[in-house]
């Protein structure tokens, strides 16, 4: 068995922004040297996210406003009545007493989630076609940190 | 270390569906000949998802139900006035400037995952009573395609 | 290739409740032996997930509040008019017919999900600083069980 660990820092120059990583994670594969296996790619942060899906500047700029309505930032002001009424009971984010301005960007890891677990077959990542991978940053502009494990043989 | 790969087509007769396979992901385990490990049960699509739950009519139609409003169809009218408000703003998806007409099925992935880990114990996927395996498919009526991946020994 | 499994169950005292396993996975993963690989945390029932986030009893408030909303109980009044909207339309889950009252603890299942893997580097679960890992209940007061299932060498 081959265990192979790679992480990567992230610096956005976006609040929240999707980075496309999947020639990280191939990469880390192939220095891994093995062909049959699974690869764990986890943000090492609350505040990021994972996600697996499609690289198309309309479906990203979409669900960014979308997760804005369902998880609402309380430094701006909410997108709709909706996002007005998912926001905190208190106004704020209880989170926010310690002085914290980031609620928002924990809900959106745990919508998007912090993971994922992807297949290597024949020493290639095994996605769809438009399977790519994204680091998903929703409290960026400073280094933030993923780990990509490769685990095989 | 045994690795297993076993990929699935499912053409789904609903847009929308949910489609048992646990049996499968246990045909799969039996095949490798492992005892103990961890199987991978991944879409390849970005309109698809896999989840476990129950397999209880009442709960998955609830849930179809329920993923309509917070990942709104633009090819239907709104469920209602949430599933509005929480539609892209543009009226329609950006993502489907291009054609397209699945941008609520991007979301749906993104809510459901792409995929799940299940351990392997003594030969058995070891779940709960109740945990059931499901393909979701959000975007169907054509082939979509499954991987599975085994891996233990 | 070293597999070792090791099941805990919690029975908690309120209806939703997040409890802290991180020293739970690090535990089973001391006992394993390993120094390199992953660990699967994942819940044995379809009312209950695991997630990674912060041990700020503030954001964890807010998350129980807003899970909700988004996936509202039929067993209270709901929280406000999103919270009526997001709820079945029949005004009661079909799941319910049957008899069960937890509808909306399946639906926090599939937001939250009921399973994560972990890196494991040097015999240490290979998290971030603030990474926790959480069991999260949302039918609680009767024993559930979780499993956790390290793989590596």
């Amino acid at each position: 068995m081959i265990a192979h660990t790679v992480y990567r820092t992230f610096t956005t120059t976006q609040r929240r922004e999707f980075v496309r990583i999947t020639g990280d994670v191939q990469a880390a594969v192939d220095e891994s040297g093995i062909a049959e296996g699974m690869v764990l790619v986890s943000a090492m942060h609350i505040t990021a996210g994972v996600w697996v899906n499609d690289d198309e500047p309309g479906i990203l700029e979409d669900t960014l406003e979308w997760l804005d309505k369902l998880a609402p930032p309380s430094w701006q002001p909410p997108a709709n009545a909706v996002a007005e009424a998912l926001s905190p009971d208190p106004g704020d984010y209880r989170h926010h007493r310690g002085g914290e301005d980031n609620g928002d960007a924990h809900w959106k890891n745990l919508l998007v989630h912090h993971q994922v677990v992807l297949p290597v077959t024949a020493g290639r990542l095994d996605l769809g076609p438009w399977q790519a991978v994204f680091y998903c940053e929703f409290d960026g502009r400073r280094p933030k940190r993923l780990v990509i494990k490769v685990l095989g043989e």
